[in-house]
């Protein structure tokens, strides 16, 4: 059993590669930081995008620093309604990823790049360590709280900067009722 | 300044009216109930609909206790990619609310009954006249945290049995990025 990890319902985003974020804003375009994000060096930026299939949209906002590979991340919800087949995947891993078209305000480019979030916990190398989980590991977690909730499959993500937290979309909020203050830990290490 | 309010995002979910709860489920259905959520006397049950118009759908859970009036509520950008005009409004109020349909395990209902929930804070009438504020007053509110957000037009809804709490829908945490643990504070009782 763990301590207790802060859960944290990440909004659907967009991370972008350099070229597409030229492609998107414009050449040398540097994007406006908003604020720092929980994970260390993660940061989201003032500007959005539009991602679209066909006639339906969605504006997401974008993260940075920039990847080597432009990814969309989103609920499997919104991926149904903008008739995206999106796979349930790791952070990276982009085989079978879903075609969608970005918009900024100065071009658009098509990628290959729309996933689901697999539901995650970031541990730094220490509390790995302690927990004897090394980095790619599966668990089950237990949300704590008035109504206990299991996940099951959640990707252990180990990193020294990193801070203890659960990572879930949006859908696992609704399909949960995940609201208010929320703590998780971790039940089996092994499933 | 009042004390810090809880935030909760509260996931988008349908009240059912005794009528269409029986036409959804059949006649003398009683749903199961799943969780208490952390207004008194509300509820989630473990049951779900499907919200749609055409070809597109979304499942949501349904709430409790029945109401007189079937309401859907929805984030601006689900009902955007379900092609729904659905209006800002305070909950009960379903002028020119948008049609969908609802199907249950035992048969579907056409509804005129999709909104956006405007956000709102729930205070007790102790709470409230301590604030001077009555119930359907609009206030602004500042979310605090390491990035403060400030919304504007919260409407403020009292009743004996309220527990102090700003809802949001998740589109709100995806354009101020709200995750975690986090706490609202009423910055201005007159806008």
């Amino acid at each position: 059993m763990s301590r207790p990890i802060p859960v944290e319902i990440i909004p659907s985003h967009v991370h972008l590669s350099h070229e597409d974020h030229a492609k998107l804003f414009g050449p040398g375009h540097a994007g406006t930081i908003s604020h720092a994000l929980s994970q260390h060096g993660q940061y989201a930026y003032e500007e959005t995008v539009e991602v679209s299939k066909l006639k339906r949209s969605i504006t997401l906002r974008v993260l940075g620093p920039e990847r080597t590979q432009t990814q969309v991340e989103l609920t499997p919800s919104e991926a149904a309604l903008l008739d995206l087949k999106a796979p349930l995947a790791k952070s990276g891993d982009l085989t079978g990823a879903a075609e969608c078209t970005l918009k900024g305000p100065k071009g658009k480019v098509k990628v290959k790049a729309v996933i689901i979030p697999k539901p995650h916990i970031h541990l730094s190398d220490v509390e790995a360590k302690q927990l004897q989980l090394v980095n790619g590991a599966t668990v089950r977690v237990e949300i704590l709280g008035e109504h206990p909730a299991e996940l099951a499959g959640v990707v252990v993500r180990v990193h020294p900067t990193y801070r203890p937290g659960l990572h879930v979309h949006g859908d696992i909020a609704r399909e949960y009722w995940l609201t208010g203050v929320l703590h998780a830990r971790i039940r089996d290490t092994h499933e």
